[in-house]
């Protein structure tokens, strides 16, 4: 069996950046480290931290430092976490910083923000919060657009599609008169969409490993799965059988940007133990 | 003869207000008056205002006042004559004056400008000379985009379709970081384009009156041409003949931006002489 494996599957940048923090900080002893909600959307890596020592809490209250994940997190929250005596470990994505900042100047500069994304995203939260009171979040999906100002801005939450910033504009430009548009769309995401075009098109079975609950996974599976490709989106090697593959040629493996290199190891090895 | 007139034919708020100006100026006694160029795209209200003692020159060498157009003029012409001792009166459209002003402000952002429009038409050339060094023209139709920078900011001209600058951004934004688009195109040409598209559904034969020279004029046969509408483009009512209506039970009329309402009323008295 061919087994095609995705070069960009796994930890983006922001991601590795966050973890390896994360476990650097397991390592100090003497102080209680903690995340602010889960460091990223995979289950395995979250339990892994646990056993190091670094727990996912919905309030640091008994930390002596506190994490914040590559999500980043709403401006109140840093401002409430800097009143307390804690100290703050950031591994917010600088491409998810940059987005938030970009919402700030376009507030400051008197534009009314637009985030395009999942409103219940927590990136998407944090972004708006720097983006004033009149800003909004737009879905990428269905695009239902408020009634505007003349003057607006757009930020776009990482992970998105292109095309979801392109229609957003489609119809955005006939009815404002100025338009800002930061395109804070990590390249990363739409390289590893690309390359698993590519793959899903060349294979038979495609496998796509990451959390259940992660976006950009999940927006991997459905690329694939919208290509009319059989498409099995696992967490874990456990969750494969045999007969899966059963007269299978070739299987190609692709990976979102939450899911470490070790699970997609795992994978690797029992498809070749398939051979 | 069922006849169906657009009531958004002829000249738009930026053109009366120009035509205005000049035949004001035409009155005033005792000083020459002259037009840097013709004053609209249309041969009929140029040779009316010479006529009434305002000539269209290249170089107003011996004239007291020069009437700039509705296109207005590059930054250097303006400053040229700026320093002769003749007087300004500057009809240049207040929605190109935003376009100019607009293309300015984006230089003096660090943006590098795009004029979306006809490099050959004298607004384009105008707004061109407002936006910097390394600003660029790029034409609606077929949208050769140069080497950009990070930081690019669109300006248009007024009389583009809005189509063009829905391609032009749908091109550009996956190539920069920032955009900011100025949308200048002038409503007023959109809801003529609309309304002269319902029309030309309704009717056997579409009449658009204006000048052989005026873009928005060829805009709109273009428009009902590729409705596959038969489409007479006349720029005075001479050009009609009664066999062009045998047998034709509906007739709908357009006209340019720069189509005087008297060449139009002209036509429909025309028309009604058939009936």
């Amino acid at each position: 069996m061919e087994i095609v494996i995705a070069k960009r599957a796994g930890f983006c940048f922001g991601v590795k950046r966050a973890v390896d923090m994360a476990f650097g900080e397991a390592q100090k002893k003497g102080r209680k480290v903690c995340t602010l909600g889960p460091i990223i959307h995979n289950p395995q890596v979250v339990e892994k931290l646990r056993l190091a020592g670094v727990e996912p809490v919905e309030d640091p209250v008994d930390a002596d430092a506190v994490l914040i994940r590559t999500h980043g997190v709403p401006e109140h929250v840093m401002e409430d976490l800097k009143k307390r005596n804690i100290e703050i470990i950031d591994a917010t994505c600088p491409f998810v910083k940059k987005a938030q900042y970009y919402a700030k100047l376009l507030r400051q500069e008197g534009y009314q923000v637009i985030i395009l994304g999942d409103s219940e995203h927590p990136e998407v939260k944090g972004i708006l919060s720097y983006a004033g009171d009149n800003a909004v979040v737009v879905n990428g999906n269905n695009l239902n657009m408020p009634r505007l100002k003349d003057r607006v801005g757009i930020v776009v939450q990482t992970t998105q599609p292109i095309e979801a910033l392109r229609r957003a504009i489609d119809k955005l430009i006939q009815n404002v008169k100025e338009l800002k548009v930061y395109n804070t769309i990590c390249n990363s995401t739409a390289l590893r969409l690309k390359e698993t075009e590519e793959i899903a098109n060349k294979v038979e079975v495609m496998i796509v490993v990451g959390g259940k609950n992660s976006a950009n996974t999940k927006q991997l599976a459905n690329l694939c799965r919208g290509l009319g490709k059989k498409t099995l989106h696992i967490e874990e090697v456990s969750e494969l059988r045999k007969e899966m593959f059963d007269g299978i040629k070739s299987v190609g493996i692709t990976a979102g940007a939450s899911t470490p290199s070790w699970i997609i190891d795992e994978v690797v090895q029992w498809l070749q133990l398939l051979n």
